[in-house]
């Protein structure tokens, strides 16, 4: 059936590899989306969600897309049109959120940063206090560039100007401390193939009760109803109400992926994380390569290195991918042909598979060209 | 991991069974989303796709949510906001088609029927003349009803007033015969879970050259980022260009339960649905049940029953579920605690589901109280 499918060591921006544990959990015979037995997997999931989290946030589920779903639910449910919303950019994913909250009708107003640097919080509380936006967004990793945003600042900004603070934790949920009541983020989403590694297709999202309080003084609806909170929560929740037709075996997977976060531990994981990339980057710069990001601004993971001059970054991908099996991305937008970006994300995060990437990477760096200075 | 989780025989509206051939397939290593593996994966999953819904549109693209995205994608895609749609209501799934236009800005002009008859065609002719709307959608199998609604006579008005038809075949493709090309439907969407036997998660979904002509002709974009079908197209199609992670271990799933859709052979296939289905329809008539819609209008893979006076609905699908480990459904809206929805989809529709269930059934009503008159 899938014997042409090889087996690829996953380093980019995710999917990640996924643990045989996780694969077998798929195989788990369907249930009904209503059926007591599935009811109970839903609230196994939604508690595990929490830890993970670190949450009491009842209205916590996996919404039923990837992580591009999942930042879309965030966005529509939180802001009306016609109304401000200021999105700190830094990348690829900061102009996602704005492209989609403008679909939403949002007057949106940007904070923006250069594409490898964070974004600076007084340019973001400038946004904010100029348009009396209720709602800031922000990207915890972003994925196009291998920044990481400090939250407690923004969380700051929008204590003080009573907004809601939206962080998109794709590339950060399971892989870098994040801890959503103690910050007090209020809408925060992942997806379930990159730090959590679980197949994609689920995106983790959590809702504070300011952000529901939010939802219930809209005066307009939800412009999707697949995405509406509100409705979803009716199923989730304790009415069990039919909303639309559960991915089933997409949550049997999840609950299986973040049984194996919970069973090492969160604290364990975001170590094994950091240190990975610690190793990853002394093993790159040792190498003779150049890091694009600052060290202190540097996500765990997710790394972008320059493309040394003279060296065809897409062909260095491609003999990586052929001659030893490893995944890894190339830059964005403004990156493209910039930068290489080696994911180090849940499952595969580890030194192991940093040594061997290392030595892949310089062999199919050399043979195509490069020398070390 | 899953030793809680009972096989039960899914006999209600969906998700239905699923073969063994495609619990392993979910269980095929992960590739990233553009690796040239995947992309060839995702070849064969369009040229399947275009092979059971009979169609050489080149837009034909599994939608990565459940069913109810694929109806969103099929609205926010074809409506702009302040235009008229038509939507032919026999039932709960049509009212979810105008409550989504309603909040795609569409103007909804409703041409209703009662709840388990079909609609009439002069009501729609009726509907699309006074309001000059360029769409109408229908539901092919309404899943709250079990009616099967004639589709050649809605083609034939959307062509005489040039309007767009959308066809909802959540419950009909691959179970009742149906040739998008040959009919000339515009825009058809389908699920994942019903009679294709696969994991729910995944909507595919096809759209004709007349649609995406006027998708080209839009003022307004798609309000919907993920669901935005232009975009999906440059990452689906020749371009390549990524939108969102794809959720590649449900494509596995899918593009193997297609393979098996195309070994038996549609003909065949919906040969199998019609004849379970009678064998269903003669059971329950001589078990002395009144079926609900009438047979000229019956869809085969959904079937409602009228729940006999002074039976407890709810008390019998308990009965079922946990004596017999059979799942159906109660009615939804105006129909709950009314009908009993039995489903025959995909790899459940067989004789021998029909008589394990029948005699299930027998013994579950009358352990709660029925006599057969």
């Amino acid at each position: 059936m899938s014997t042409a499918i090889p087996e690829r060591l996953l380093l980019g921006p995710g999917p990640s590899n996924v643990s045989p544990r996780v694969l077998q959990a798929l195989t788990t015979p369907i249930l009904g989306h209503l059926d007591p037995a599935f009811l109970q997997v839903m609230d196994e999931t939604m508690d595990l969600l929490r830890r993970v989290f670190r949450t009491r946030n009842e209205l916590t589920i996996p919404i039923s897309g990837t992580g591009s779903a999942g930042m879309e639910a965030a966005i529509v449910n939180m802001v009306e049109p016609g109304e401000s919303m200021v999105v700190a950019i830094a990348g690829y994913f900061g102009e996602r959120i704005a492209e989609m909250a403008r679909r939403a009708g949002a007057e949106v107003v940007p904070a923006r940063a250069d594409w490898g640097t964070i974004v600076d919080l007084q340019a973001v509380e400038e946004a904010v206090r100029r348009s009396g936006a209720r709602v800031i967004a922000a990207v915890h990793v972003e994925t196009s560039t291998g920044i990481l945003q400090p939250l407690p600042p923004l969380v700051d900004v929008a204590r003080r100007y009573d907004a809601l603070l939206l962080v998109d934790a794709v590339a950060s949920l399971g892989g870098v401390p994040l801890d959503v009541d103690e910050l007090g983020i209020d809408v925060c989403y992942s997806a379930s193939q990159k730090c959590l590694s679980v197949p994609p297709g689920l995106a983790p999202l959590t809702a504070s009760a300011r952000a529901r309080a939010r939802m219930a003084e809209r005066r307009t609806k939800v412009q999707s109803w697949y995405l509406d909170l509100s409705m979803l929560q009716t199923y989730w929740g304790t009415e069990r109400i039919y909303h639309h037709t559960a991915p089933v075996t997409m949550i049997y997977g999840l609950r299986e992926g973040l049984r194996l976060v919970v069973e090492e531990g969160l604290e364990a994981r975001w170590e094994r994380h950091r240190r990975a990339a610690q190793t990853l980057w002394q093993g790159l710069q040792r190498l003779g390569l150049r890091l694009y990001v600052p060290e202190e601004q540097r996500a765990p993971t997710l790394t972008t290195v320059a493309v040394p001059v003279g060296v065809d970054d897409l062909a260095v991908r491609r003999r990586l991918l052929q001659d030893h099996n490893i995944e890894i991305a190339g830059g964005l937008g403004p990156l493209r042909g910039k930068v290489f970006r080696i994911g180090l994300m849940g499952e595969g995060s580890t030194a192991g598979n940093v040594h061997t990437f290392l030595a892949a990477f310089d062999a199919a760096l050399r043979a195509e060209g490069w020398r070390a200075a």
